[in-house]
């Protein structure tokens, strides 16, 4: 039996470029003379739809190209095809998240996803009834069991999130075969769980698995690819590409426990890797670089623009937005605005001139002191003679976010964010300053790996100058400002947060870890009081396993480590 | 036997506060021979805590904190409160959403809520496993059944969001009174249905019914209170004030189906309002001017903040903002700025003046030419000779949010954001302009319902110019701008809105309702395409069955009914 799987680019709601590209898959593995063609999770309206789910107009469009998908499959081809289903009976959440079985043009079994994640940044419980019931499907003599995202991640650990394992349930049937569909969101660690997840499955019930994941950013989520297929001994027989659209197709020699059971058929598209557990692709700091790079590309492509604009101050955060956005938009797409202040060291539009130049990247100067000095005169009158303070730096940023803006309204430009992790956690930027913007890049990604991907750029050989690496962070609001005056060091800084916001630990906890008592309280607080900013920032490509923005909720108005 | 209510305004995470109100209320209890007091819904830390339930530190101290109350109850009062529990088996989440039925100092039974709500703003299942074993609790010869908030809600219509309905499995246990835990945000109609929810239960399972909510704002979420005793026949007892905290206490004389077989205790600490279905007070429009007061003011208290500002643009929604500021946090506390363009019309500031002298409130005038001229200037050179667009209107509206960030920096005051829902819908504002603000009052409010509550406001005496109220709304940011240059009319603007966002309508589906179908294509593309913008909105004061916000989760970057 020859199986395929297509790891595809969906566009959430996009109902016929999904469809155009499932048909070129179908098409494909027709002429490939595959027997059967696995899709990813709600792959016909693209993951994650959120609350357009609670359209009938768009459950019934999902419904309306599922019957096409059919249609062009017809008796050439078998699909599994993910897409929500109307739950048939009158308990109970109105959908499943399900997987359609099509056979000879024909609907010849639904699966229901039972485990649904709500946690982090899913939400499947808000839209989803939970599948109780389990079945296999039997196609060509072979029994296969069908499986969505979650349901094969719940491995029996020590203190299991569900009350039920659907691949225990599914293996009473006696399969021959695993499939699973996914929309596996990227974070720096998860090709690596991915792989141990799924040979736990493979090996504890003794079954090959077919496992489909989707590529391509969704605003701030990002999907890596990286689909699997490891025999029932547990051996990665392939990894599709990362951050890459691919299908490949794979001829099932026997279900026997041999390594040779599975092998990669030779009509498949893409040889270049095969058979091998990449390890050496999974370096988190490459892994990031490359999620960063799709994420920017992704969001960009998906809604139709062209090109971007961002404020280039001479800092690593800027430079490195920058070295990324030409990588993904091509370097005359990046429009860099240079805009001292009188506060401005000479060096950082030197260091911003000489990254310019690396990169042969476009760049415009506009000084802000002009209009800074308006403001002030008009202001000056309404301020009852109070001294320079926190409103003047942030006016200073204001200014500069209101030319970046105007220049995006002007030619169609999107403003890319330059907010690192760590600035973010702790309050340390202006609202409607520069923290301005259609796409937060950096925002979760700490202060100390900004510093790490600089590095990866700089690998081969130097792109963003060294003096920008090696000088003091500094907002340069201020004369002789440095980050150090406000915040502590980074190094400790990322590791407090580190702690508090992906690994849940309280003040205790983190102190008990050798942190200063104050120090921990201090950075708790921060981060605490500063919800209501991050509420207002733009999305954030999500690359960790706790991200602000949807995967972290948290009151804006509460008193919680105050007192 | 004589039962209490304790309608309170708590605070998330204050532990300390909810501890010292509570407390109060037990002595109350107490001194007035109860014996027993009811709390509402997670009131040890207040509702909703969100991702702080993911913290073991803040669960250790909701549970040092029932301990302490417990001990100030001592044998002297049984109280009911809510709080987080520990689930005790190792499968599933790792939280109940509990009720803890404290008796002579120990806690005797915990129950816990069965139907987690996990849609629109209400997240419950992200962090609470469900309840699947339901006892009554014996208390002085009575059996009490205890349920949580939505545990009551799922009233057998014909298709029910849940496979289980908790007070038919308590029923069983033949219980003599229902007690309910609530934190049920406050909409438009939630008095009125809340009332014939509690009926429901009451007669169908001949149960007098003790319903405690909380009362106040948190952030967006604002809590209107409205707790109710009913008794068996499905009669009003008593229903506690809208958006106050009260205290009060029945003596249950019977349990038989009387009508007097409860009283309002002689006791009760607050007597104006009882034994009535309060219909006159459950007007719309009432309450979502009292609702909205009440969000402003909790805003501000729970914050620690006394004063506001806002841009005041002689246009209705900056003037209802006003006024409901005023009445929220007094005159003097609400300071107005006047920032004429040269596109501004006289008009605009002389209805300004007239509203704050009418509201005796403080105000500036600082126009905002001089400042655009210099931008204009410093721009003019990289525009490329582009003509006059939207980037200038926009510029003009972000110089109006930077003086009005400037002031609230030096001297502390919170802005005010007056987007309304209709704007806030179609994207008609601008993101760092007239978007900016620490909480926006009226993005729940369509521009209709604006009018509506100026009406209202206007009611007994003039207090919104009428001029105000009868001019055609412009945002002036350019010669002769109408807000009817580029929207259709508010009247079916608003009522296509509401089909579409509250009433999750699809375009086949309102057209059949009698709009032209060019123009709700052109107004839900308006909707959709303008993600990002609300993305980036503050907090929004939530007054209907659908707000924007947590409530509402659509995907950024998406294609839905776009072609």
């Amino acid at each position: 039996m020859k199986i395929g799987l297509a790891q595809l680019n969906y566009m959430i709601g996009d109902f016929n470029g999904n469809f155009s590209k499932m048909k070129a898959a179908i098409e494909l593995a027709i002429s490939n003379h595959a027997d059967l063609l696995l899709f990813s999770e709600l792959s016909v309206c693209g993951y994650p739809p959120r609350d357009f789910l609670e359209f009938h107009h768009f459950i019934n469009e999902c419904e309306r190209y599922i019957q096409q998908l059919a249609e062009i499959a017809g008796d050439k081809l078998a699909i599994v095809v993910g897409a929500p289903s109307k739950n048939p009976t009158k308990d109970g959440k109105d959908l499943y998240n399900s997987a359609y079985f099509i056979e000879q043009g024909k609907i010849k079994y639904i699966a229901h996803k039972a485990l649904l994640p709500t946690y982090d940044v899913f939400d499947e419980y808000r839209y989803f009834e939970p599948n109780k019931e389990f079945n296999g499907v039997t196609f060509k003599d072979k029994k296969i069991a069908i499986t969505i995202c979650e349901d094969i991640w719940d491995t029996g650990e020590e203190n299991p999130l569900y009350r039920i394992n659907p691949v225990e349930e599914l293996a009473k049937h006696k399969p021959d075969i695993l499939l699973n569909l996914s929309a596996s969101p990227f974070h720096a660690h998860q090709a690596k769980k991915r792989i141990e997840v799924i040979r736990k499955n493979a090996t504890q019930f003794s079954l090959p698995v077919f496992y489909c994941n989707c590529v391509g950013a969704q605003t701030e989520l990002i999907f890596d690819g990286g689909s699997v297929v490891m025999n029932a001994q547990g051996n990665v027989v392939d990894e599709l590409p990362y951050f890459e659209e691919a299908v490949r197709f794979y001829e099932i020699l026997s279900i026997a426990d041999s390594p040779q059971s599975i092998v990669i058929s030779s009509d498949s598209i893409d040889h270049r890797l095969s058979n091998i557990d990449r390890q050496q692709d999974k370096n988190p700091t490459k892994l990031i670089h490359d999620a960063l790079v799709c994420g920017i590309r992704n969001y960009f492509q998906k809604l139709g623009f062209q090109k971007a604009i961002l404020g280039l101050s001479g800092g690593v955060d800027s430079a490195l937005v920058l070295a990324l956005a030409v990588r993904a938009l091509g370097q005359e797409n990046v429009l860099s605005i240079l805009m001292p202040s009188k506060f401005s060291t000479a060096h950082s539009v030197d260091d911003s001139l000489k990254l310019l130049e690396n990169l042969g990247s476009p760049h415009k100067i506009i000084p802000i002191k002009e209009v800074f000095d308006v403001y002030e005169k008009i202001l000056q009158p309404h301020f009852e003679n109070k001294p320079f303070d926190v409103t003047e730096e942030n006016l200073q940023a204001r200014i500069r976010g209101n030319y970046l803006m105007a220049m995006s309204n002007k030619f169609g430009y999107i403003l890319l964010n330059t907010t690192n992790k760590s600035e973010a956690a702790v309050g340390y930027g202006t609202l409607y300053g520069d923290m301005c913007g259609g796409l937060a890049v950096l925002a979760d990604v700490y202060k100390t790996q900004v510093y790490e991907l600089c590095r990866y750029i700089n690998s081969e050989r130097e792109i963003i100058p060294e003096h920008i690496l090696t000088k003091a962070p500094s907002a340069e609001l201020r004369e002789g400002q440095k980050d150090s005056d406000s915040l502590p060091d980074y190094d400790v800084l990322d590791k407090v947060l580190y702690q508090y916001i992906e690994q849940h630990q309280g003040p205790d906890e983190i102190e008990q870890l050798g942190f200063d008592e104050q120090l921990v309280t201090r950075i708790l607080r921060m981060v605490n009081r500063n919800e209501f900013k991050r509420h207002q920032t733009p999305p954030i490509l999500r690359v960790s396993t706790k991200a602000f923005g949807s995967g972290r909720r948290m009151p804006i108005v509460g008193k919680y480590l105050e007192s």
